[in-house]
């Protein structure tokens, strides 16, 4: 294991506390910080504490006394749940003494209240939460309110989280590999085993609950023969040590399984899900997983999937499947993270009535009332597979009866795989953001897929992890700003990009200039950039295949999986129109239907995605496709060089090993997108025959 | 290990001897063969007696008795070169006592003497040749036509191989895996080591023997570090066991050498060919090589290809780099096979005047006569890499003082992967038969080849092996019939495809109708099938990068590997003529090259290979070259359903594990050839916009 000594800059990510400068803080406010306290004994308010004294200590450079919260001197002081320093903080709040409103979950506050003592300056800062973990997640969210220099004004504060459930899936494999990773080896398993060196994963822990995400599961939606029998006693032991570590944290481990456990791991001949020795089976297997982890959140399942096992096998529906797993994860309070990324892989590419993009919501949307209430349907952002540009899944916006989640994917598989420069978090954001009815009112997709306003007893975000055991977690150091957004967009969708990513720069690099300007401006640009040079207008793929990195336009056009761009010498795009198309557009919302359907109102990124249209069509912008496509991968390429030009010039003023890393990732990414530009003009040009209006070079 | 005994049919592939009916041979014939006698004794003509005696009691049902060469009675001798018996066979055929000739290097006979009494019908039959492995191959050869029906008629008769190299190349890796193999795994390595099963390599043996083999390198031309230590005493004396049992078969080992094995094997710091310590280094190295394998065949190298290191890493010439090589074996007898498959590797696609077909011969041509004389070059028999259709490489045509082999593949990487059916040995003899000018006289370039008629003391022929531990050995039944017409071709290149293939249809499924005839069709026509329904007129690629089964058109347009079609809406085929293009037709003599060079003379199976032409072109067949593309097709998926149909036919005639073995690869190519109809067609519908003119299903 790459260990944080060698590289502490990289490895401590957004937690690397830097001091604060004298005019940070007053001096009664440092006086205030020097003294810590709490109110209750538990393993998470431990944690809450030993983070508290180790931001305090690194910001303020005086590690602050351990007091008691009698104390009359000024101090901070984390408070139960329940307790009166937390009753009173609530109180400041104009909350109740439990702090939570209807409709809320987990909610934190900061709140200041008058010391104990008459003296002037004499006050003390409540640190609290709706739960013990919310008391960590205030912790964290006071000490990134000092890094980030506004000091300990403005109070009281509180924030409740939109979402119930806020995960990280990991696709670790027991042999140490990461499927769609690229940033080392994984750091939950090595040799077929779960690993017994739980420092990184305390680490881990550490980054997870910092932006308050509060469930991980460890291994492969794919699960292996091997990784299936993490349900038994030859995994669990040291399971349980490692959901000890993230239970520490507040954070809940998750296990993928296969679908067939019971042939895998047992003598049953079936997977059948109405079959009685299944359910027996199931309900058998879950008791043993909690007797060695009691608050196990759960399991993620990916069924019916590119060839994995599923109740289709058995001809029935995903939500008997479902269910099965439900019923007997109930009696313990576990819930199914339920994978709705169903569709046909061995599509005959000759055949364009099939649309792999009507599949998820023509195979859940029927069955919408039909899972258990401890169900939730994961669904990808997209109706696809995690494209740089895809529109939002309809399904998301359409199930009523069933708890959801959506799933995006932090780690870059489709978006240059932490070679190139991408931050995703205004892609999710503005997903986030559309409007949405939900129960009969105006509102927004985040809404709806809270679960809050249809009543739903969970909802919430789930990612693929971007994490490995590099030294920098994420391989491209500013790929660690995916994580991070994802768990403060998870907890709060609403917040904007720039502010989700300026946080993540104060905490990473400091608020110095220009450091701080410049790689905030990066991260903006870079989604931006890398749709400007990969597939054009929302087409999506044309990805070498398998490993996803790098332009072959053809080299998913003839293939069984569902994703064309049908290209002639004419024209290009997917009509997914009800009027001439597959009808996926009527999957949506009446107005966005609408919108989608026409081709004067839709968006110009999506126009290929819902359209097909000769090359001399003329976009919104007043440019034709083909010559959008030109400009595009001309100005692409060239932002691209850019955004290297740019790092160029923070040297020396970013420490060598992180500046190094971004460097030679950027200096990867020039080359990927000349590749890009230079193959996707070639393509359209000697595919077209129509040449560049501005004569620029073509091969 | 698959053993013989699951799959007998299979297993034995030719020399499955089938007893011969009643009317096959006249009693004083059985009479004959029912006595055998061996004049000489050693491990190889020991062999030739096993072998003699095996095929004898299966073909006449009895087994032979052995005799004292001496006896009166009618018997088979295998005499000894030297020998009194070997000298009167050489006698009959108005040669002298040694057998050989000016020009030759190995001579078999078979010759009748009267016998020693004076009955009637006394007589014997003398086996023999100019070596003791040519008393062996002399043994098959009799055996081979005992099988076909020839009876002992037709005596005496003599033939002399021409080549004296007849080499099968195994990529077989120590893991156990093989490189571009399509029948299993490894014959030779299991788990990082040499077998120590060699029950499966002497059956081996005798398979090579029995078509004239005498060479087999045994690992992969691409050496990784543990391949490298073959060289050492950790691997030595197992390989020294396997190079025991290919001895008594007539053949010597070769191993495939990694250029750096001074760095990776010793504390050398370079592997620089003129640097003195790595002269001395080798010398001592090949030294202990031999005395494990006093008879090792040398080497073979893959240098400064494809990322393998080689003498141009010290900027040093390809002849000097096998020069210190061939000084180190030299003392030993052996010699270096050193392949000529240089090229950039790393090209951009962007660049059109860098032409991979110019790099073998641009390299290697200035440095004839700079070669030691125990070097061969190794040169692929086309210029670009084993497709179906390639114009022979003029390198082969133009080096006068470097001894040469042609280098084919029998393992069937381009041609189908032993899945679809594609009898080779057309495209090598059509090659083989080429004009060639040898020595200022007009031949073929067999001659040229076989560096006879140059002085050269080398020449001959290799071949990358098709086999594995399937089973059937090359996985496709039918796939045995390239290993054995591999070692026909080698032995004797003049001989027609369809003789060499009715041998084989004749030792492996016997003569009765309709199987012979059916089969020998089959194999015939399958390489123009398999052509038609690939990449068009020469122009080559067009497959699924990396692993080269099924079409993906643009696959390695954009690639780095220099393996372009250049097609654009308006036409398509790479331009290598002297006037326009790159200038490659300039590498062969004048005659070749102004065939090559005009567009009006050039032939239509290699047009896209030397010319640029709109779709419109006509062709010599009178068809545009869209509608060949069409056409041929249609055409060629239609040909292989209806080798599938044909096989059907033979079903209950041909026994059940074969049968199936055929039918579950024809069911494959089947779908692979409507595949590859399909992408090829739309591929050029979309792009040229032109129908075919029988208007049938385009996509």
């Amino acid at each position: 294991m790459t260990e944080r000594s060698s590289h502490p800059n990289m490895y401590d990510c957004w937690l690397g506390y830097r001091p604060l400068g004298p005019e940070a803080l007053a001096a009664d406010e440092r006086n205030l910080l020097s003294r810590i306290a709490v109110v209750g004994v538990s393993a998470v308010l431990h944690t809450a504490r030993e983070e508290l004294l180790r931001g305090l200590a690194a910001l303020t450079g005086n590690e602050p006394l351990s007091v008691p919260w009698q104390t009359e001197q000024p101090h901070v002081v984390i408070a139960a749940p329940g307790s009166a320093e937390a009753g009173a903080a609530w109180g400041t709040l104009g909350r109740g003494p439990a702090g939570l409103r209807p409709g809320e979950d987990e909610v934190i506050a900061l709140a200041e209240l008058p010391g104990r003592s008459e003296g002037p300056g004499s006050r003390r800062i409540v640190i609290t939460g709706s739960t013990e973990a919310a008391c960590l997640h205030a912790v964290f969210a006071f000490l990134r309110r000092l890094q980030a220099g506004q000091g300990t004004g403005g109070l009281p504060a509180a924030e409740a989280t939109a979402n119930r459930l806020r995960m990280v899936n990991h696709w670790d494999n027991l042999d140490g590999s990461i499927e769609r990773g690229y940033a080392g080896k994984s750091i939950f398993f090595a040799d077929g085993q779960v690993t017994q060196d739980l420092r990184r994963v305390t680490d881990y822990a550490r980054l997870l609950a910092s932006v308050g995400v509060n469930a991980v599961s460890v291994n492969n939606v794919n699960v292996t023969r091997a990784a299936a029998r993490l349900l038994t006693p030859a995994h669990l032991p040291r399971l349980a040590r490692l959901a000890e570590v993230f239970r520490r944290y507040g954070i809940r481990v998750f296990l993928s399984i296969s679908f067939d456990s019971p042939i895998v791991l047992s003598g049953v001949r079936t997977a059948d899900p109405l079959d009685p020795e299944v359910g027996t089976w199931w309900r058998r297997q879950v008791a043993e997983v909690y007797e060695h982890i009691p608050d196990l959140g759960g399991f993620v399942v990916k069924a019916d999937s590119e060839s994995r096992p599923g109740p289709a096998v058995y001809g029935r529906s995903q939500a008997e499947g479902a269910n099965v797993l439900a019923a007997a994860l109930r009696p313990f309070g576990g819930i199914v993270v339920w994978r709705a990324f169903v569709y046909n892989c061995f599509q005959d590419w000759r055949d364009r009535s099939t649309d792999r993009a009507r599949a998820c919501y023509d195979t859940f949307m029927p069955l919408d009332g039909d899972f258990a209430d401890n169900v939730i349907a994961a669904i990808k952002l997209g109706p696809m597979d995690f494209q740089v540009r895809e529109p939002a899944s309809p399904l998301l916006f359409a199930l009523r009866q069933t708890s959801q989640a959506i799933e995006v994917q932090i780690t870059q598989e489709y978006t240059g795989q932490q070679k190139d420069l991408c931050f995703l978090h205004p892609q999710w954001h503005e997903v986030m953001a559309l409007p949405a009815t939900v129960a009969g009112e105006a509102g927004t997709l985040a809404g709806a897929v809270s679960g809050y306003p249809t009543g739903r007893p969970h909802g919430g975000v789930t990612g693929v992890a971007n994490v490995g055991d590099d030294p920098s977690w994420t391989g491209h150091v500013l790929a660690q700003a995916n994580l991070y957004a994802f768990g403060r967009l998870a907890w709060d969708p609403v917040t904007e990009p720039r502010a989700v990513a300026a946080e993540w720069v104060a905490q990473t690099f400091g608020i110095a200039e220009p450091v701080f300007s410049t790689v905030l401006q990066m991260l903006l640009e870079s989604w931006p950039i890398y749709e400007s040079y990969t597939a054009p207008l929302g087409v999506g793929w044309m990805v070498t295949p398998h490993h996803h990195y790098g332009p072959d336009i053809d080299g998913y056009e003839y293939s069984r999986w569902g994703t064309y761009h049908f290209a002639d010498r004419d024209g290009i795009g997917v009509d997914r129109t009800k009027a001439t198309g597959t009808g996926y557009t009527v999957q949506y919302e009446a107005g966005q239907a609408a919108l989608y359907e026409d081709i004067a109102s839709c968006p110009d990124e999506l126009l290929l995605f819902f359209h097909h249209v000769p090359y001399t069509h003329r976009l919104k912008s007043g440019k034709t496709v083909i010559q959008h496509i030109y400009d595009s991968h001309f100005d692409g390429a060239a932002a691209a060089q850019r955004l290297l030009d740019t790092w160029l010039t923070l040297a020396g003023q970013v420490d060598p090993a992180r500046f190094e890393n971004v460097r030679g990732r950027l200096e990867l990414q020039v080359v990927n997108a000349a590749q890009w530009r230079d193959v996707v003009n070639t393509y359209f040009a000697r595919k077209s025959g129509i040449p560049d209006e501005k004569g620029r070079r073509i091969f």
